[in-house]
């Protein structure tokens, strides 16, 4: 599924509460999202582990329905195939 | 582009340098790249938010290439085009 998709299927779903709940509250749960990544990142539970990642990127994608932001595009214009730092493909930076 | 390929690009930007750093150094940069699109999040420089979007799901692929995860997969196993809550499209949760 493209990333877009991903972010219009979030859209369907959750942009009126999304909306309601607002930027601010929308980072919130991101943060606790991520800090709920980082504690099964310790574990072994893998099944738990992919749920986290699916979160993640779900509350992401809601933020930036709210910001009015394509992230596939702000994904590709950051990450054109090289990295943004050295241009090279693969990394090649030294640091 | 599919997520799959996004994280697939981040695989070959970034893998050998991601492994070497690890799932713990690896996510605490996904952290900060998250408090930094929480910072951009306050102010007005579109450009500079777009970048931070970016930075956080090409830090989320690079944690999910060590894992091993299928972002995509965990994205869709979660999100199926319905609630996993309330099983509704849209979403109808009460809470």
């Amino acid at each position: 599924m493209e990333i877009r998709e991903f972010q219009d299927m979030m859209k369907h779903l959750y942009l009126k509460r999304d909306r309601e709940r607002g930027v601010g509250g929308t980072f919130s749960w991101l943060m606790d999202e991520v800090a709920e990544l980082g504690e099964e990142l310790k574990g072994n539970d893998r099944e738990a582990t992919e749920k986290e990642f699916a979160d993640v990127i779900a509350w992401l994608a809601s933020l930036a329905n709210i910001m009015g932001i394509d992230l596939e595009k702000a994904a590709l214009n950051k990450y054109p195939h090289k990295c943004p730092k050295c241009q090279s493909s693969p990394c090649a930076c030294t640091f």
